[in-house]
């Protein structure tokens, strides 16, 4: 019976049987957990990526990081920062500017000096690991705290609306940053080739957050227009890998092109399918992403007692440095604000699991990368309950915006 | 500046940037070819073949089949399927039933004994060769047919509806015969083992169709009472890949575990967004599969005078044995429905085509998968104009169910 039904038996791609298998198992085990993780009202991409701990192989080993299973990560993240890239539009940012732009910048630096303080000070790291900490320690995942804050019904409060700018700004600035770290790293440090990636990247951004939407708004009409079926989103697909392409040549990631052509498509889009339709490849893809994150996780870097104070004294001052620098940047808005903004800052969540991935393929540092890993975790699991009490008693706020209807709807 | 601003600058993952170029250029070149074989009112999905011939190793060069575009492919073609399983809803199939049984079986007969006499009797081609293009002259290509009948607003109309209902049952049995011809050619013949695997295909079949439906609607509630998002698609995902992988398991293509996965759910997720949301999916990565297939074909084997006859024969013979065949079976429907029958069944479109990989991953004829490809391609352009001469003069039938008007919608 073995022998019969063996997997393959027929096709002679015993390879096909086996991607399937794979892709199911993935899916499963990460929506199991998703919703265990939801039940627990605990951040789902927790979860998901707990899964790929599970599953992969430091314990179970009943799937491995194939070649095709991170190429599928890969297109998942790029989806997720697309749709991340959507849901931020560029007016929204420009409104509450001047706060959001000082706590994004008092939440870049000191958790960059933070980071790459501690691990410069720690002894067995190299100066480019320091600084790789640093910029893991910058980004900020939008999603988490607007969907506890979608809960509560305080999406379109004035301090929400300042963590989902800043979260933004900080999140491209993170990137960028990570480039730049990215090019020390790679050998040789050539200032030239280093200032023309800045500047490269630097200018690729503003112009596509400026020029994006009115570009995006002249080709509508000519895109609605085509035979094909789903035109917009077909363009909108071809956008998002084409600047994906420009990010990845110009030397800074991919995903930042993604997120680019997510934000040009944000206004023009919108009352489109564009946003649902997207989702739907984020739903399909941002698992294989969490899971190889979990599978790549080697769980016994945390069984030695120095890699236990370390991990501990990253989290707190990864929790520590947001909350004081974005509390300070939002502090003209009254100490209670101050101190919601600060905590809102706080979960890592998908982009800093994005910059340790990159952080592995570069540096090869398991143990930084186990480092980076549990940050984003454990920040994200810290902040709900912190982001519930420094809100509590705040009343619900009627959704002036329809875009925060739909932000509300999406979400809950 | 050539050195300074090369691929994959600043993170090492070189590849990072070649997939995302290649992801890139093919969806581009993909829905260019279908966006301009659309106004020469020609079927898409050859333009996206095209696109892959040109794109391809056999003249440009840009693009070569990776490891992760065939994984894409693989992935495209089962929602492809997966979205025709979901248009395919077994009661309107059991509704005209007769007649849609003997146009299918006929439809199967008559072109396997014409694919599998002319190889056997042409000299070149072994016995397992000549059953391979015999298989593959048995699959009907819906999507085409039904694309072009509901541009003339005839999709409800009585041939049409034996087309949709006979093009289904025909695919189930082609690729149930494809099953066992590929187990055939592995090797040595085990007929406890070849009748195992038909006894299992079939009956996975049958209880799917029969059962599928109840036991959807049974779950279908609690499902929807999950907390993680989109819980319906993301339920129809793992019952996608679940039956897929069950089915390659079983020794049978994953393909018909996801065809068979949509026609479980296709009347209890009605007027859900399930439909839409599977389309999203279809029409992202198709174009991969569509692509793929191209590049893998070497024109070079038509440049042999022999071969030029042979596709002749072939295309001949896969027209007239489909047109005879069914028109026979629906010929108490009267001449002319049996006419507008027969010649509604030409196409071999996207199912021909997945016939045609297989027997090149098992055969590794090169020849025999451009013949078939050939005679998928030129089948399926050939069809709308007869199609549109046969039917001509009908006059536009009113939309008698939801179902006929929602596809309609989808389709133009």
């Amino acid at each position: 019976m073995e022998n019969i039904i063996r997997p393959g038996l027929l096709f002679a791609a015993e390879g096909h049987a086996k991607i399937l298998i794979a892709l199911f198992i993935v899916l499963l085990a990460a929506k199991l957990m998703a919703e265990l993780f939801e039940r627990l009202r605990q951040p789902a991409v927790i979860g998901e990526v707990l899964a790929g701990i599970i599953l992969g192989p430091g314990l179970l080993n009943w799937v491995q990081p194939t070649a095709v299973l991170e190429a599928l990560a890969e297109i998942g993240i790029i989806f997720l920062l697309f749709t991340v890239g959507l849901e931020t539009r560029p007016s929204d940012i420009f409104k509450v500017g001047g706060t959001a732009l000082i706590t994004a910048i008092l939440g870049v630096i000191l958790p960059f000096i933070a980071g790459w303080g501690l691990l410069s000070l720690w002894p067995g790291y190299s100066w480019v690991e320091a600084v790789f900490l640093g910029a893991a320690m910058v980004a900020t995942s939008v999603g988490i705290t607007a969907r506890v804050l979608s809960g509560m019904g305080l999406i379109s409060a004035e301090a929400s609306r300042v963590i989902l700018a800043a979260a933004v700004v900080d999140d491209v600035i993170g990137l960028l940053v990570l480039a730049i770290v990215s090019n020390l790293a790679a050998g040789q440090v050539n200032y030239l080739r280093l200032g023309l990636t800045a500047g490269l990247a630097i200018g690729f951004t503003i112009l596509t957050v400026t020029l994006g939407t009115r570009v995006v708004n002249r080709v509508k009409q000519p895109v609605a227009g085509l035979r094909i079926g789903h035109s917009l989103l077909v363009f909108a697909l071809i956008l998002c890998f084409g600047l994906a392409a420009v990010a990845s040549l110009i030397g800074i990631a991919g995903i930042i092109g993604a997120f680019l052509a997510g934000v040009a498509l944000s206004e023009a889009t919108e009352g489109t399918r564009l946003h649902q339709q997207s989702e739907v490849l984020m739903e399909f893809l941002t698992p294989f992403f969490l899971v190889t994150i979990g599978m790549k996780l080697e769980l016994s870097i945390f069984l030695s007692l120095n890699v236990i104070w370390l991990t501990l004294a990253v989290v707190g001052l990864a929790i520590l440095s947001k909350f004081v620098g974005c509390g300070l940047g939002a502090l003209r808005m009254g100490k209670r604000r101050a101190t919601q903004v600060g905590v809102g800052m706080i979960p890592r969540g998908e982009v800093g699991i994005v910059v340790a991935q990159i952080g592995l393929s570069i540096t090869g540092n398991q143990m930084l990368y186990g480092l980076v890993v549990a940050m984003a975790v454990i920040t994200t699991l810290a902040a709900p309950p912190l982001i519930r009490a420094a809100f509590k008693g705040e009343v619900p706020v009627a959704q002036d915006s329809e875009y925060a209807s739909e932000l509300q709807n999406e979400l809950s």
